[in-house]
């Protein structure tokens, strides 16, 4: 019955074989005439100078890391050197997936282009195949090297120790598989933060210099920070997000996983593992939901591309949900759980499966509430369009305003997701909700990356003239692709903060600490201190971009002055300079807020204690979510407010349109609103899962003596000794109907 | 011996005394010739206009509120209907400290004028004074008010009952004081939250009729605002400031009494009240050192002024430490005293002297830290006026990453302050440390309340066409003022983090718990919604800035389309109804911000508990506290980067000047941070400290059962019988070099 083991792997496998043929199908579509080809290539070597200049940094950014890990490995009790292989592979992962992601990016951009000249059905299925290859690709690669190193460290670890799957031995294995969690968020820093600097940086750039100095129009080739400015969106939107969200997708199931080991199944036919597999499970199971529902995404000219989207992903959603069900009652049979930590409460397998729900529900709310905050015609957006006739200040005011009331709706979601499905599972009900929302992560990146190539699409169609109603069918798509990118952050920052919270909860096990009070004076200054961090990393954030964006000045100028013919249009203008010159800015921009979310978790745990830690992590979690929230809906409010004015708005009973006064001061709001949305609002995801995988690795190294798993152990043995699982007492009813488990343990 | 109990009371009567004899100085000084004093008129009929509404809205309030706490009082076993007189006289006093403020600061401002005709000595002389009546108000009506009531409360509850320091009664005793608390920082919040609505609507409102669309200049008392507009600058920095420091004052001084109900000294002999009176005589004895400082402000024409202010802010901080030091001695002799509740550890009374100086010493460093960051020709204010040189869009986006960069010396200081102070001695450490740091209130407020008289004096000096050497000497005066300003904020901010910190520590004491464990679902979801309230506190009070404003363009055109020969200057515009709009705008808009406030924490305290309820202020204490820094920061360096291009700033190697672009750059930045520094950022000080009052309020109301007081009285009796002071074992050297106490308590 261990052939378990392989469920997960196998269907990461299947997910690869899908990205490899749709991967194909798209490469022979028509990729236009020349001129889209010669823009298209453009963009896509420039997306490749982009990677290639990152990797450089970051193979060396991996040996140090390394050396850390290795020191690490070969000194703490429950690790292991093997840990640096989790972590390369970890990185290689990551980095692949954000390869897969950028290359069939940049190729279904001008195909969708292309094929919007025959319908939008077939620009629709063009590009969102585009972006189910990325989805499945991340999906797929994270499922097969989390469950292909699980096999092979249970093996090294457990099994060929006579560990049992409570045991220390296999807490060892999963610390050394914490290695791949904290690999692939290191490439998510890079990703996520760099790529958010890049993007704005390239982008403020090329105006300066392009728009104001030299007078050339947006997006023109001659301009040698174009490409760039068009890589970025690629990097950003793209390469970012599918970062953002490999990360917390493999930090779920692992945290979740070692959760896990402290929970006993009665009944359990797979050898203890039964809890440890569940998430991964799911999350191989969530790969077919999200095939399934890929494959219904579909429309017919004049058809609505929204509601094709929705349905497709609805169909997951629900997958998901009944294949959870069935899996859980086959893997957890029918009677009690327990979890083996103080304070925890004993939960049956519908609990589990109620966790799972909860975490769905949460996933798709969050994305709701943000598109509301966020969207053309709804109240905050027309609140700020409003304040734009009275000038540049009273917009950004507006915005601020916005993006502050905007946090309410989704921390209530949040808080009420929390207590739920701990009151459903404890710990590792948190932590299975997390789990469940990102069962269909490989659909929403699908979603997600659509938006970006629609946009690319619509940007070549209009850079090689071609036909109005290709422009048209683009533009329909771009619209869409506005909504899901809004959707698409809600449901990262939700991930970000549920997967945030499950390895919090995995540390806590850990480190073996079951209580963190925050009325000891060193745990409530670890709080204050940690709520500061989300406040200096976007500070820093958001002055690197406008640092970055002078470097990029100083470039474009050169090459304006040395370069023979460029403003001819003879002379090709060193793009690949630009694209060099806009990464290492970026990535030396991004260095000290890096560097922040990597030591000071170390520092802290290493002098203060795991309990202190805890403090600074809940305060990281706590803050990075509401200043996310802030940036992130503050950002796309004011960006959709100045797209209203592209429209045309009625204010006050005047229609106005681009160009008018309040338009002007719309693009102010637009402009503070980029680098919020899309450098430091995205960074907080990474930087609060950063934090906490440093500080799950770092666990076993600064963790009290041990107490919790000595219980668990007696409860395992006495359960395959003296019971099988129907005879066991159910849960009795003051468990469920007690209104917190706080007042009980009192 | 009992007569200790009068030494505070005492003192503040001696407060009172001077503001009297010095109101009574001020009054008699020249208040100039007719100009002069028709222009002071208005502004002084406007400050009382203003009052008379709030005070109309505070009754209703005030009898809406005693009437659940006259409900509270009766039902609770450790309350008493008494409760709703101490609200209500701590209303009264707070109220009437804000009527001596504002009365004594229109009175200043025109004397100031005149002064500075003769010499900077004598304008200083005037300015000061006046900012000494106010300092002195608010420290005599706030000392006598708690001291009388605690003398009355203790006969009452505690001797007539046969109760002693440590008991049930004086529990009781103490709570009904927290009424007191209550009133203060309830009429705190119209003050402070009204008082920055106020005063940045009738700024806007008057600006965008008066200037925009009238095109009469700034300050001409032809526009109806123009008088709201000055009223609002007394409202905000004079009561709003003073009304909070008065809250702060009451609430760590009750704190820490509450908390000295919890410890009991060694050879004590004032009857075990010594603890408890501490908090009192200190703050009595600090009104002595802030008199002396005080008398110590003195300078000579051409000489320094901030020199002046600091010298004697110097003088009367060392003369409370000093005293302090005494003080302590005397009424906690040498040997251990002891704290009752779990996980505290024994302290000596050196080690409560050690954390009354954190106190001075991280009240001192926040002040300096908040004028590095908002202070012109530092960094932090350059770099926005850099950034001013591209853009709106730009300088706005300097001045939000200045204000998140500053957060973390702020933070770093308030953590030091409270792990050591904690380690000192406990819980009740951290609220000694507010203690000491509040003790020279009244000196700060004095240097406070001098900066809006001396701003007041100079824009009537402007209007009355005094000569030139005139505005010069206002002008220092001004300057000054400024820089005050910014490092008063700092201070309030701190004295509200550490208030609200010690109302925590009372509030876990009087709710009988003493771990708040933030791994437990329900609390860290407590931390969640708390987090999150700053925001949208912060969120509602910007959009009713800009909506009170609305309200007030429109009552001005009425005016100006209504009474005839207004423009002409020979009909009177109706000041009063301005003011009343403005007011009655403030007061309707801080409603929802204000029931936030006071609501949230009786529902959650009464349906999920204590220890959620203790998550939750966690949550809005660290937001709340951040967020105030971040937004007064990011104002006060945006107001500072505008005035620098009044002066003249060198950018890039080229002088700007006003009405340059970069300073219409700069324009916009000011504006944005108007709300950001006059009221969202200060409201968060009310916000914090009023939510933890409420708790504490209905604390026994929520209070799971008691254990910890039992072990107090054991250790009380066994004290008395036992062992004088002297020959109690002095404590083991182990307590004093464990890393952490969390690790012990393991």
């Amino acid at each position: 019955m261990m052939n378990i083991l392989y469920v997960a792997p196998g269907l990461g496998v299947l997910a690869l074989i899908y990205t490899w043929v749709r991967s194909g199908w798209v490469s022979r579509q028509d990729a236009g005439d020349d001129r889209m080809k010669t823009i298209a290539g453009y963009i896509a070597d420039g997306a490749i100078a982009f990677l290639k200049a990152e990797y450089k940094v970051m193979v060396l950014f991996a040996l140090i890391a390394s050396a850390f890990l290795f020191y690490l490995g070969s000194t703490g009790e429950k690790s292991s050197p093997i840990i640096v292989v989790a972590f390369l592979i970890g990185a290689v992962f990551s980095a692949l997936a954000g390869f897969i992601g950028m290359k069939i990016a940049t190729k279904a951009n001008v195909r969708t282009a292309q094929a919007a000249r025959t319908s939008l059905a077939k620009a629709l299925n063009v590009s969102f195949s585009g972006g189910s290859v990325m989805g499945m690709g991340v999906a797929g690669l994270a499922v097969l090297g989390l469950g292909s190193l699980f096999i092979v460290f249970y093996q090294i670890f457990v099994v060929s120790k006579g560990g049992s799957a409570n045991g220390v031995e296999m807490e060892t294995a999963l610390e050394v598989l914490t290695g791949f969690s904290l690999g692939a968020e290191s490439i998510a820093l890079f990703a996520r933060v760099g790529g958010g600097i890049y993007t704005k940086a390239a982008d403020v750039g090329a105006d300066l210099v392009g728009k104001v100095e030299a007078g050339i129009p947006e997006d023109d080739p001659r301009n040698p920070a174009t490409i760039a400015d068009n890589v970025g969106d690629n990097v950003g939107d793209v390469a970012g997000m599918g970062a953002d969200l490999f990360g917390s997708y493999v930090a779920t199931i692992l945290a979740t996983m070692v959760l896990g080991r402290e929970v006993v199944a009665a009944g359990d036919q797979f050898n203890g593992l039964s809890p440890i597999l569940l998430p991964m499970v799911i999350a191989g199971v969530g790969i077919v939901a999200s095939l399934i529902g890929i494959l219904m995404v579909r429309v017919k000219e004049g058809g609505d591309v929204q509601a094709a989207l929705n349905f497709g992903n609805y169909v997951s959603v629900a997958i998901s949900a009944v294949a959870a069900f069935f899996i859980i009652r086959w893997m957890l049979p029918a009677g009690d759980l327990v979890i083996g930590r103080a304070g925890a409460i004993p939960f049956t397998s519908m609990d589990v499966f109620y966790a799972v729900v909860v975490g769905l529900v949460v996933g798709t709310l969050m994305s709701i509430i943000t598109e509301y905050y966020t969207a053309m015609g709804k109240r905050p957006v027309l609140s700020i369009v409003k304040q734009s006739s009275t000038g540049h200040a009273t917009t950004v005011i507006g915005g601020l305003a916005v993006g502050m009331e905007s946090t309410v709706l989704p921390i209530l979601v949040l808080a009420a997701g929390i207590v739920l499905s701990f009151r459903f599972a404890g710990l590792y009900g948190v932590a299975i909700a997390a789990a469940g929302m990102m069962a269909t992560t490989a659909m929403q990146l699908a979603i997600d990356a659509f938006g970006p190539i629609a946009d690319n699409a619509g940007g070549i169609a209009e850079m090689s003239e071609l036909p109005k109603e290709v422009r048209e069918r683009t533009d329909i798509l771009d619209a869409v692709g506005n909504t899901t990118a809004a959707t698409g952050k809600g449901f990262a920052i939700a991930s970000a903060a549920l997967t945030s919270l499950a390895l919090f909860a995995a540390f806590m096990g850990t480190a073996n600490i079951s209580v963190i009070d925050i009325s000891h004076a060193d745990v409530l200054a670890g709080l204050f201190v940690g709520g500061m961090i989300p406040f200096i990393f976007s500070g820093l954030a958001i002055s690197a971009v406008g640092r970055a964006a002078m470097a990029m000045v100083q470039e474009v100028r050169r090459q304006f002055r040395e370069i023979p013919g460029i403003m001819e249009g003879t002379g090709r203008p060193e793009y690949e300079k630009c694209v060099a010159i806009s990464t290492q800015a970026a990535i030396r921009e991004m260095m000290l807020p890096g560097a922040i979310a990597l030591v000071v978790p170390v520092i802290v745990g290493f002098t203060m204690g795991p309990e202190v830690l805890g403090g600074l992590l809940a305060g990281v979690t706590v803050s990075g979510v509401l200043m996310a929230i802030f940036q992130s809906n503050a950002g796309g409010a004011w960006d959709n407010a100045k797209k209203s004015f592209e429209k045309g708005v009625m204010i006050d009973g005047v229609m106005q349109y681009k160009g008018s006064e309040a338009h002007k001061a719309s693009v102010t709001g637009d402009t503070v609103g980029d680098p919020f949305k899309d450098t430091s609002g995205p960074s907080m995801n990474i930087l609060i899962k950063l934090m906490s995988i440093v500080s799950l690795v770092i666990a076993p190294h600064i963790a009290v003596p041990d107490r919790g798993m000595a219980q668990v152990e007696t409860f395992r043995q006495k359960l395959s000794v003296e019971a099988p699982a129907q005879t066991i007492t159910p849960r009795p009813a003051v468990v469920k109907t007690m209104p917190t488990a706080t007042v009980a343990r009192r």
